[in-house]
């Protein structure tokens, strides 16, 4: 099934949207808000099923499905951690500043702590109130879990996995150094990350969905025109359940957690960076990474970071070109 | 007012204590969580404020207050951010470790992102599954705010303040040279936090509540023994506007955010570390800085980190000495 929050209060109020995502049913008498579905899934999820398939088959009368009117499917929660799962971005970025890529990197996942207490729905602007602090996209897959004991094994942590969506990870690039050489991690240069319109029961994307990995493209538009489709199944070192063990390795996970893959980066036919869409490639899920790419290839970056005026589009399909949790899709706003 | 929450469901059940701690009165009529009368502070705080009142007056029943029985006032946040704003305390640690303190340290506030999905109440056991982690307690005071809007300014910030209480932000010390070595902060590192029984509005704290600072010695113990009694109020270099200023800068806080000082400490008279209290000083909020003066002094640390059995006690009092937010008072546990 697959699940919205439409814009209103806090939280958001639950609906069950339609497979092709034309149609949503209030499910707020289940539920009033998906936290509080998520606190108590084994009772909610299936009620909510029972509703999304009524829906699918016309049975309630449903309203039209708008992602304008949607805010994150959390629109607030209580765990936002991302990982960095491909590794083969982080060696790039190491390369392009002249730094080794340490070899536990492959063997021990890099995961930063996010904040969570505000998100922006898929239409939102995003907030700059600087040009200079370099705003970055960062397509991303995420994965919402159900309670997570401390100390769950890889495959307790991948079933505990009941929804799967998009975000993208807002970085504001110009602030990290200083802020990363502090030694205490991300805090400014993060600011509030965007959501797919949907989040989707693992069932809704089939045999994409294997091994922890989500096998399908990510597409990146930017300003309309075709950025990055990577594979995010290919060279995500570390899958879902690997990187929901980490997050879980001294502490519980809440019911809600939300842990995102990093930035879909795929290697190049060469096992180098791969080439921009423009020229045949895979592309790229940020900017960050084309800047990597030209520094290397011409010395010095060529791709500016984000200005106000521009479009973010992040987007998933299906076998049948049908949007599966509909478009992040931004303006950089003032 | 004093606010703290029942250990009942995932948020906890709201009740008012009086300013003894003696009694308490259920306030979920008025809100159900300490997070819902957050979420709505103008219309509930009056309410509330007048319950405590009634209560302290003996016009409503109430019931015995008892700390075992309290989760964390929120058992569960949005965002936790915790400072190091006793810059003293930071100097020290890189000293120990033979590394320069950066001159921005003194201008630029050090913060990083906590995980605030899951709190130990006060009385509530450390889970430790291997004590070659190296668990410390950290002694802190926090703060909870309202909303703050992105880009505050420090007045604006410190005018959102509304609650104020005490932390121990448990730390897994063994496991942070590795952890910040990756460059992306803190995650295994900091398992859950525990927080005081109750959480107070700031009038409570009189005039030991002033320019953003709580000038109040924080008492910490360790085996029952004294192990730490800085005055929170002094060397504090940023204070809780500038800490609430700093988190605001690039997005905005959601009612409910929980912004730590980081760990208590002063110098001693001479400008160095200071004493133990056994010798008369002001002592230490964590295991790890007692350590630090032990290698600077003998080369070597020699007080332990926690171990299984061990009992961490945080606690502040007032001028009569009655505690103010009631005691922090856990075992390590297995």
């Amino acid at each position: 099934m697959k699940l919205a929050s439409l814009d209103t209060g806090r939280d958001g109020r639950l609906v069950v949207v339609t497979k092709d995502l034309s149609r949503q049913a209030d499910a707020s008498a289940i539920a009033p808000t998906l936290q509080a579905a998520l606190d108590d899934w084994d009772r909610h999820a299936p009620a909510l099923r029972a509703l999304a398939e009524r829906l699918e088959r016309g049975e309630v009368p449903g309203a039209p499905f708008d992602p304008a009117r949607c805010a994150a499917p959390l629109p607030r929660a209580y765990q936002w951690a991302d990982g960095s799962a491909y590794v083969n971005h982080v060696e790039l970025v190491r390369k392009a500043r002249g730094a080794e890529l340490p070899p536990s990197f492959w063997t021990d996942p890099l995961m930063y702590q996010g904040g969570s207490d505000g998100f922006l729905g898929p239409r939102q602007p995003i907030p700059l109130a600087d040009e200079a602090w370099g705003c970055d996209m960062e397509g991303e897959v995420v994965v919402v879990t159900r309670d997570v004991p401390l100390g769950a094994t890889r495959e307790q942590a991948l079933g505990a996995v009941v929804l799967v969506g998009l975000v993208n990870d807002v970085s504001l690039r110009n602030l990290i150094p200083n802020e990363l050489a502090k030694g205490f991690g991300f805090f400014q240069s993060k600011p509030a990350s965007a959501f797919s319109p949907v989040f989707v029961t693992p069932d809704e994307l089939g045999t994409a969905w294997r091994e922890g990995k989500l096998h399908r493209r990510l597409e990146v538009f930017l300003d309309g025109e075709p950025f990055g489709r990577a594979d995010a199944g290919v060279d995500m070192t570390f899958d879902f359940g690997t990187l929901v063990a980490h997050a879980a390795k001294t502490r519980s996970l809440c019911a809600g957690s939300i842990i995102g893959s990093g930035t879909v980066s795929n290697r190049g036919p060469d096992g180098g960076p791969g080439k921009p869409v423009s020229a045949g490639g895979a592309g790229y899920s940020c900017i960050a990474e084309v800047r990597v790419v030209e520094t290397l290839r011409d010395g010095a970056p060529k791709t500016p970071f984000l200005k106000r005026g521009n479009r973010v589009r992040i987007e998933m399909r299906d076998d049948s070109g049908a949007s599966i949790f509909g478009a992040i899709d931004q303006a950089v706003g003032g």
